[in-house]
């Protein structure tokens, strides 16, 4: 089963669009968790088992598990193998933001792939498409091909004209087309900028794209939505993170985690009936 | 000191333009070093101790530690740290290729700088400025920034116009403006586009560029120093990588590895009288 099978089936299964973002900032765990043994894992397990019902996947960010160092990267292991062990329908995307020459994206492919073993990574386009390929072999991996991404700045190349039409069109045409091989590619569109997202629909009409965006950020729910969703109310993977893990400040945490996955879950779902 | 500074004191000293690429891959190691505890940082150790009087600065792409998972890791941080210990004067460049929305880069800087220590960075500039500053805050580090990559499918995106001239010219013009606040600004630009690096020298003719490509890649030494040079012939650090460091396959690979270094440290400096 490939990645977008896999998506697919438990989009179905859980009635969901939501990926809950474990971007786990130890500063920010509730108290009585920094206590255990290793507190970023037991505060992603605790949210884990309290909305593995409600998500259609969890994205797991790298860069707040890296700058903790290898403990942080065992944490960030530890979380990914026991959504595969516990709840093996739900994919793991690592964001990553990889790319560099050919040889060298070898390796971050084995890295995120092979080692790290997480179900999707996201990937820059600067390089262009020779620094993507070794990703794309891994056939029933998801490649998420960066677009028009979230940030205030995007706009500042990505926005550029070329031939009238924005940088970020022109990214997505080539998503489109080196998706044709194995149809194992996705891309990130931020929820920050729902008319250009809707723009991007209108030539990718039966694509994923992942949305950041939304919650802390302050991204635009219903004119996502409106704008991304395909003719059979999919093809979005909405991100929220922050909004959701950090809902509660002590023990209560679970509950109120549990209520803001719930609550994003039943936004995104008016929307698709 | 600032990077630039400990960089210009270095090549000065050294009186070389030389980056020397310790982009380690275990499987090329020669046999008698996999005896080791460490075969990764003896390999790198041995080629340090034999080269730290021919180059500017080391350049470590961490894709090739990450392949390698937590162990992998560990040999980095020892090898940064026998640079930092050993020979101090010596600039270490820790290629990472990272960027994200402001808060993630941010866990990056944290990542790069704080926790491996190493002077200088590689990011990419896709998102736009908001990704790069919090590396940028880190005002006594080397901050560098693609422009015009190594890669053959590096026209992909990076030659489409934009007002009549390239993306990597305005990429470029971008990054000389994001240099005036602290001068802690390089630029990535492929010694396999001789040409356009002259272009891009025309419009930043004082600042430094890290130049990949010479070697296994085949970009044109000659030409690049032709059209790279700054008028008092500096600005460029010239990465070499496994055209240096798998110059042996045995116990003679010492003498090989030196002598590969003096080779392109010699080549660079016929043009720089």
């Amino acid at each position: 089963m490939n990645f977008q099978q896999k998506l697919n089936k438990i989009i179905d299964k859980n009635n969901s669009l939501l990926c809950i973002g474990l971007d786990t900032d130890k500063s920010k765990i509730p108290q009585y968790l920094l206590e255990t043994k290793d507190p970023v894992f037991e505060f992603n397990k605790t949210i884990i088992d309290n909305t593995h019902e409600l998500a259609c996947s969890y994205k797991l960010n790298i860069a707040y598990y890296s700058a903790e160092g290898l403990k942080g990267l065992e944490s960030l292991i530890k979380t990914i193998t026991y959504v595969h062990d516990r709840y093996p329908d739900i994919p793991v995307i690592l964001d990553a933001k990889r790319a560099d020459i050919g040889s060298t994206s070898q390796q971050y492919a084995k890295e995120v792939f092979d080692l790290l073993n997480s179900d999707a990574v996201t990937v820059n386009p600067y390089f262009g498409l020779d620094s993507i390929q070794p990703f794309l072999e891994y056939k029933d991996k998801g490649i998420i091909i960066l677009c028009k991404t979230s940030n205030p700045g995007a706009y500042e190349f990505q926005d550029l004209l070329v031939d009238n039409e924005p940088l970020y069109i022109k990214v997505a045409k080539k998503i489109i087309e080196w998706n044709k091989k194995y149809q194992n590619c996705l891309m990130v569109v931020g929820a920050t900028w729902p008319e250009e997202l809707g723009k991007i629909r209108k030539i990718a009409s039966d694509m994923f794209f992942l949305v950041p965006g939304i919650g802390t950020q302050g991204g635009h729910l219903e004119k996502t939505l409106k704008f991304g969703l395909t003719k059979d109310k999919n093809g979005l993977i909405i991100h929220v993170g922050r909004a959701i893990i950090y809902a509660g400040k002590d023990k209560d945490f679970t509950e109120k985690v549990k209520e803001q996955a719930q609550k994003y879950k039943n936004e995104i779902n008016k929307y698709r009936i």
